[in-house]
């Protein structure tokens, strides 16, 4: 059995990878750490645990958080994982980190994206920024090894970007400074943290559009792009929430340099992702939304083309807190273990 | 593997016995069938299982339909279970009927059942009858066992009502005519079936009252709770929808007789359900909710007194569509098999 | 032209007096005053407003705030009309309060209600709880007559109970000590202020019962109905939050003291309600909800008796910001300026 | 007073149009005709009308239905209004059309958008195309005045991609086939039929996207921006719905021509819609969203540039059944009746 340890436990990021942890065929959770609702079982802070989780979580630098574990999720904001991460490598542990500090290989990387988002550039702990990798396993499969100790968990929009868009980036067949991400989240992937934004009566009827000039996770889905493609992509990116609670409906655009039938991009996405059982890739008639992959590690990736103006069209739907965090979490967590990838994520949601 | 074939299967109660079906360790589905959607894989018509059940919907009359199998669920509504369980029983398999057809043991009660809700009060198959048991594990557990052929699975309403009042019933700790049921659904409780009030935009803002004049699954509270008592029980009951999709929330309120504290109320519930894994007794400072429940066959039942009028409130929360349905007929599954009655139910769900 | 100030204008309760204010005939808005958001147009908090109010907000010690009125609104929690009413009312001013601070005529009975909320059972300002009256105007209406310069604006829960068992407390139909509330409300009702039981993705799949010890609007409903009843009446009282925004559902039940049919309680309730505008009296068969009253001042109460037992049940639905508040403050400004009772409140809302 | 007749008045837009009406200055409705819900009062249909609107549902060969009015509005779906506009204004009466049928002024383009929807492209009565006027006052003001007699009230998608691109269009600022309408509607925009992809369990947590191969909408988007643009514009458009009642939130896309600041293209805006009452041009960094129209006449558009690579970005809210129908079939009504072009208009929503 995989002793697992979650720090930042008492949050969204970390009841997700709770919730599949209990169902994983390998693993057993050790400690739940974090600085919020220390003392209490995280079944009362999360009452639909009651009787499959009733851990006490801990403080930080409390002796059980301190136990060595064979595997360490972040489930933090950014800002922990770099500071903390080396004292759980140096006892032996592989540790996946939900946040941006490990997401780039180079301390220049990291500034650039710091700097997007006003924090801090300076990496607290810039000499394990070449051992990580960005744990999307589609594109990283074969980095993401028994012998990697490190991970950086993608975002969420982030993911559901570069899945619907890593085809035609790598097949050199749009423009690359003609993509478009327009991108829809549900609530839950603000978290748990209270906003007048996310308050009921100020949601339950409201989309909008917001940080218009810049959403943090353009970085990483510009860099992804700019890999597959082998030259720098620039993404226009637009962020919004609508009231769902999970889910993200990618819409993302970008015009073909060659004429190209929509069985034609089919053919090309359905290449791409032969071997990942977590991507579905499905025609423009197909009957399927954010609902259908709630609750799953899935991608439902559906491509189209405009015609008239020959442009790519792909609506990409997952899940924001599985595909989107915790599910991808468990996926690199396989990985790194030398488990199937699909251990403990090969079940359906409940519908409705 | 216990063989199952689920009839009615392109409803929500029929999704919902799959989803479960398809993470218990002892079963497999054999077949589906349905009047609608004949010939469509079930993954065509509820995305969310595609790869995980892509079974064909067989018409009743095929080939496929008709072979025989170990456990039958009849996903159906009133009236299909009562014309068709003979022809699987004749076969050998064990029946689970979702509907009124089988929840009497008697054709008097079947018919005053029919008759409150407008049916036809003569029953199609009346000798199958006496061979029934009410599908409430909780208090039926002695008599849904191995040799049990027939099973006539509860309302979502009436279980959530019998779970809650059945410790104070069976004590004859209240006056017997002054229960109050005052009951909220979820909306998918009223099924697939489009309604102009299940219309999102008739209904995302609308609470509503409904049935004022009686409410069908009233007949087998009173039923249970008199047979508990051991005298005639009469309740007003008033059904209203809210807008959740899943979820009952009955608050039921009782006279006491004796001047009751809700500590010794509590311990009167704790020790009724003890032995019951799926009731969770908690005390009026708890902190829970439908959503806590939702996906789950749990009931989490919170039980309190007002003391300046001596009135026991016990207020009931379920899944309708898990405890109230399909979660129920797989518990009833597990006992009339000699499984664990936990089997395929003992995982949470996931939140938010 | 009636000149208005409203008090605590950032909140829900204080844009609700606004929006309403803007479409009256006779009034006009002077000035705003908050805590929050000072130096701010409305109209830049509550983006709705904009072209409409465009109105800065003024600290309350700035001389803006401090210009005389000729109604005032406090549109406050518990403890800031007692403590500035009497400024407003020395200026000339007429004075509606939106809290508890008003609701009594007496320091005993303010003392009660204080203590049961766990807040200083010691009035502020005890002198001048003679002058006030109970703004329900459907039972008040003699006594909120233009010579009246106080009102103390009712709960929106107790509006609600009230108005629905009124006439039978008034006809002495039912037993005192058998009355069981059971409210369900909107989120709305806990005002703008952020919780994490008010965070969406807790609450859009979310039913919940709370403060089953007792909640504050019991005072006043009791306090109500003793008055019609002439005797002490004591209620068991259930408050629920649904995933609606606005709108209140109480069902209400009481044990009939004589045979009574639904026609009789229907005409009852009529003869009570007749000359009352706002309220509208509906049979058990009405086709009704809280989607119907949104946004307006009506309350709809369906009436109907469960003929087995003898027991009154009436629904009883309003919109919590409405006529639960800003519009019962607006009918009370009505009659004490000498205006007609719908000035300003006389229009549908729309739907859906 | 303006005598008015609803034609079509059982649906959303109907009761849209009498919900406006009803607080119109000039204006009182003479009849309300309907194929269905015929001989009940509109009241008992939609409850929150009664009181307001009594009036009964005419069937159409009904007397009352043909009783000459001076404006007749045509809440109907394509291909009625066609067949019978010309009775009505052979009696004189000024017709504003919801539908497809008269948006168009000849029938060759007729033909075109009725080939993409699937319909008979023949018009049933092209000799009144050239009277007609397309009904967006923001570009047709000039046009729609009070010796017109025929409008062709315009698509609620088609408003909403309009308003946001006209400015752009009409100063040649942007590449012409560089344009893309990410467009996501409430539920409320595909009426009161009922429908699985609506029924509340099946949408509450739903975001998708639909008709990929062609949204009928778009013919009028072309249209109208090539007219302003003066040569061929060709959209790449894709119809998205979430689970919000009322809504419409549209985000474009466009290549400038010139290098464009902010600053630029958001004084192009304001110049352009100077003297539209009901356009809000905002910021990037302005806090609105759909909830702050919903309910009124008013476009929010938001407008920015990402200078990265020099694309516009705007975002347009709308009320897909205010300024996307009933209030600018309003607005219509007072042009060609030679009103104020808000009356009856002018009045915030309330919020939340």
């Amino acid at each position: 059995m995989i002793k697992v340890k979650v720090i930042g436990a008492s949050g969204y990021g970390g009841i997700g990878i709770v919730e599949l942890l209990l169902r994983h065929p390998e693993a057993r959770i050790q400690s739940l750490v974090a600085l919020e609702s220390v003392g209490q079982p995280i079944s009362e802070i999360w009452p639909h645990l009651a009787g499959f989780c009733d851990l006490v979580v801990q403080p930080p630098d409390s002796p059980a958080a301190q136990e060595p574990a064979d595997v360490v999720f972040f489930a933090t904001p950014d800002g922990v994982g770099m500071k903390t991460a080396r004292a759980e490598l140096d006892k032996g542990a592989k540790v996946i980190d939900y946040s941006g500090d490990f997401r780039f290989n180079s301390a220049e990387d990291y500034a650039e994206y710091a700097r997007r988002i006003g924090k801090n550039p300076a990496h607290a702990d810039p000499e394990l920024l070449p051992m990580t990798v960005y744990g999307v396993p589609e594109l990283h499969r074969t980095e993401i090894t028994s012998d990697r100790r490190l991970v950086g968990n993608p975002g969420c929009f982030a993911v559901s970007c570069i899945l619907g868009l890593a085809p035609a980036a790598a097949a050199r067949a749009v423009r690359l400074d003609s993509i478009i991400c327009d991108c829809k989240s549900g609530i839950s992937g603000a978290g748990k943290k209270l906003a007048a934004a996310h308050h009921y009566p100020n949601r339950y009827e409201m989309m909008n559009a917001y940080r218009l000039a810049g959403h943090q996770h353009v970085c990483e889905v510009e860099r992804e792009l700019s890999l597959l493609a082998g030259a720098p992509v620039v993404v226009t990116f637009t962020a919004q929430v609508v009231p769902v609670c999970r889910g993200i409906m990618s819409c993302l655009y970008a015009d073909l340099l060659e004429p190209t039938t929509e069985e034609e991009a089919l053919a090309m996405y359905r290449d791409f992702y032969r071997g990942s059982p977590f991507v579905r890739v499905l025609p423009s008639t197909a009957n399927v939304g954010s609902m259908h992959v709630r609750g799953t590690n899935f991608a439902n990736v559906v491509v189209s083309v405009d015609p008239r103006v020959n442009r790519l069209r792909v609506v990409s739907y997952i899940d924001n807190l599985v595909k989107g965090q915790a599910g991808s979490a468990l996926q690199n967590m396989n990985l790194v273990c030398g488990l199937p990838e699909t251990a403990g994520l090969d079940h359906p949601s409940f519908f409705p």
